[in-house]
């Protein structure tokens, strides 16, 4: 299906700006999927989508919506970055089912079942306890399926993310974690939940967000790129991509947002602390956009071949795209890919 | 670009069941614009839309959602009816102009600027003054242009549609409506309306419901061709298909909501009286969808040729859909057409 190898970056959550679009180019970008709603409610989330359609309306030259696999291309054919919508949490669709389809109408194609806490799907992975997939979570994934809004596990517990794996009918993801056995923070995934959601054809995002990085912020690209070696010998290099998690140019009171939302009246730190609240410096490696070319560099470097470094930087990503975005029994063409 | 002559109904608002979506395959519907919207704000609205995603999933055999032109081809192409969504009232998009194009995203392809009342952009035609297109009406417009929503002021005050054809870039309607001259009903059009909108290049849809028939539910279907012929004479057929507004099986509790709504804590009759408040019985060509060929028969006997019938039926509103439901600087295929 792909004949040219795209640049994916399949998660950011960065305050975006036309400096920011810029960057983005200028790093050779064709896809972002990039976050729209962490606890937003419906409204508040349509109210983000309004935000992004009049940046789209003010930078055509720079950016387009994706809604499907062939925007990947229709992008890079235009000199432009596809924006591709996301939820880290199930709180844009409330208690309401039908919500699932009306979001993928209006671009949403990466959903998570859970941030960090409880939903009324499954179990996040700061949790005591994970109860597993809900009553709710289990036709949530159906409709989902249908529809061709992708499951996300990266902020999910072990037990929720292995069964949303086993009982999805297609192919989740977790967008943006690294190895628990490379860097073993909470937010990092531990081989057997990897395997679950590998061996079911779905995929997996490398991130470079510090407090996930051996070394955090020094870690150095070297490591990284060990890491993958290290996945991709386990796993398969095909169900590997990047997901940066890239918060660039955020306050640290967007990482509060993240972290507490309206859930609590305390302060949580989450993979902070109480000297070190804010947002970490990124590495030297990859400090924006621009810097995302240094992955393909450094995958070369480690010794993958040309074929696993052009699914790496991106291919994966565009294949899982045109299988997973599309509504059930909808060819590329009748949805309009 | 139509080589078919397809039967569309620009206005229904029927209370919806397998037993319809049947008899439109029956009267050979190829599309009808349904009316979803009265005076539900946006999370109502897309409730309703959650509905129509429900039978548009338990009825795939009869109906599929109308997006655009080209859907009317492929509903008839498949023995369906397509559904086009649309609005009697701005009330959906709040005071939040971004909602304009995230409801054409969700399917919505006509609104009316006023229903009736005054609204944020129009003045409705029940008013005693009509200021015209308000400060917000004129953004709104532009939007709609620009998106792809069609502006519909069935429901408007005189100025207010003057002004509405004019302000606005493309062209715009009244779906459903007959000839004040013919029956003179409050919401009926005067000549110099129907000009303004015709010569702008806008189109008008004549209606079956009673209240805007000569003589009523008695009308003959031959006097209610021969003010379409009078109609195609005076201002050219070409501007002209039926938009029955249809309101089968609907409880008389319905009519009220669609007079009352919220507005006001007492009843206003609208159309009707306080001895005759419900919906009046239906003209007997014209009870249900089934009916649908009797207008084709009665053009005939009134003397249309057979190029300005399949106009009337329908063609006249598909070349309309063609150029009216893209966005702006989209082609037909870059919007999924």
């Amino acid at each position: 299906m792909t004949s040219f190898a795209p640049r994916i970056d399949c998660l950011q959550y960065a305050n975006w700006s036309e400096k920011i679009f810029r960057e983005m180019r200028a790093g050779g970008l064709d896809a972002v999927h990039v976050t729209i709603a962490y606890h937003e409610n419906f409204r508040e989330t349509v109210l983000n989508i309004e935000r992004w359609n009049r940046w789209f309306e003010q930078f055509p030259d720079l950016i387009m919506k994706g809604r499907w696999a062939g925007d990947v291309r229709a992008a890079r054919e235009s000199g432009r970055t596809a924006i591709f919508f996301g939820f880290q949490n199930p709180s844009p669709i409330e208690d309401d089912i039908g919500l699932v389809e009306v979001l993928h109408d209006l671009g949403a194609r990466f959903m998570q079942l859970s941030y960090n806490n409880q939903s009324l799907l499954a179990t996040g992975c700061y949790e005591a306890e994970d109860p597993g997939i809900t009553r709710m979570g289990r036709e949530v994934i159906k409709e989902m399926n249908r529809v061709g809004l992708v499951v996300d596990m990266s902020h999910s517990a072990d037990r929720s993310t292995i069964e949303a794996a086993d009982l999805s009918q297609r192919p989740i993801t977790i967008t943006h974690a690294n190895l628990h056995s490379w860097q073993p923070a909470l937010r990092n995934k531990r081989d057997d939940v990897i395997r679950a959601v590998t061996q079911n054809g779905g995929m997996m995002g490398f991130s470079a967000y510090p407090h996930h990085l051996k070394g955090k912020s020094d870690c150095t690209l070297r490591d990284f790129c060990e890491m993958i070696a290290r996945a991709a010998e386990q796993f398969g290099a095909e169900h590997f991509g990047i997901g940066t998690d890239l918060c660039q140019d955020q306050p640290d009171s967007v990482v509060e947002w993240m972290r507490v939302g309206r859930w609590t009246k305390e302060i949580d730190y989450g993979e902070g602390s109480a000297a070190a609240p804010g947002f970490p410096p990124q590495p030297d490696w990859f400090k924006d956009n621009r810097d995302f070319p240094n992955f393909e560099a450094g995958l070369r470097d480690i010794g993958f071949d040309q074929a696993e470094i052009a699914g790496l930087m991106g291919g994966n990503w565009l294949r899982f795209f045109e299988e997973n975005f599309i509504p059930r029994g909808f060819t590329a063409e009748s949805a309009g890919n």
